[in-house]
């Protein structure tokens, strides 16, 4: 290679290095885990359960969550439907991103309606995995982590999943987890099986 | 671990994968590249030039451009000087997130504004490298690699860097490539030697 920038005839190179050499490299494919359910249904302790076992594989992983994207990506982002669209829709597209960087996404968003995480699977096409951590309302309450039901409950909150806003349960997700009655463990193990059965690594 | 998920007292688990044991494990550091110059300085091909050598190395990047963000992430977005702010904003916050996934980016945009870059060194502080491509007008003029500089010139693009729309000269980058005068090679050459010094990697 001796191309010449500043030659008027110049050789412009461009990408090289494709989402398939970056696979052979990591030896595992990139997919979007999409994480979706209740407030405390424990998509993002799921998906960080997930991700720790990856990366004692080896593998790349990344967690989009709303600590991560909310104060930054989405920071001019409000709660209207409109911006929890919009919000979804960035999530999407910098999903599909580090998709084509290799990386294995984990996505941990309620993205509670079905018209907003069916636009991000045809953005996504056949990397998507549509996960949904099934939790009933009462358990979700009971835990509260965040103490957010109950204010939603006293009606500090408004438009909550669940409470003043629906949930459109997934029709059909790649993984349905009954997230209620196991293990974190358990539930990390359902999705790595599902990640081998569908060939995004081999099981050493 | 055991953790319950059904137990009302549940320990809530998170991120465990830090930037460090990504670092540890890829064996190089996270950094953001933010090329900036005029249309055909050279942004894009240093940028996947650069790209390729360390993927060699076995490596973790990524490049952000105009084809994988504009039509995308951006893809909302025009070219008024608002919209061009927050393309730059946008494109920030996701080098920021590959950063934490431990991925060496690569941003690749003309970015003229110095208060635009600024912001963006601000937001990514100490891992942000700002690499000016210093090609004159006149050079980058007669490549007019996209046809782009003739549709400027006869009016067909409006608001177009350095013809009808200030490019403002970086004060203080980390690195400036004279690309008008050499080959690719030797701008590529520059940017790793800088990533060297720099710590980044280790040289083998």
């Amino acid at each position: 290679m001796t191309t010449q920038m500043k030659s008027s005839n110049t050789v412009w190179h461009h990408a090289t290095v494709t989402r398939d050499r970056r696979a052979e490299l990591s030896k595992h494919k990139s997919v979007v885990l999409w994480f979706t359910g209740l407030s405390g249904a424990g998509k993002s302790t799921i998906a960080h359960a997930v991700e720790e076992q990856l990366h004692q594989k080896g593998y790349h992983t990344f967690v989009l969550d709303g600590d991560n994207v909310r104060h930054g990506l989405c920071g001019d982002l409000g709660f209207s439907d409109a911006d929890r669209m919009e919000n979804i829709r960035r999530v999407g597209e910098v999903a599909k991103l580090f998709i084509e960087a290799g990386v294995i996404v984990l996505t941990a968003f309620i993205s509670p309606f079905r018209a907003d995480r069916d636009k991000a699977r045809q953005l996504i096409q056949e990397d998507f995995v549509e996960i949904y951590c099934d939790c009933s309302l009462e358990v979700c309450e009971e835990r509260d982590v965040k103490g957010l039901y109950r204010k939603a409950r006293a009606g500090e909150i408004k438009h909550f999943t669940g409470i003043s806003s629906p949930y459109e349960i997934p029709e059909n997700p790649e993984l349905s987890i009954n997230t209620g009655g196991k293990t974190i463990e358990e539930c990390a193990a359902e999705v790595l099986a599902y990640l081998v059965k569908r060939g995004v690594y081999q099981e050493k």
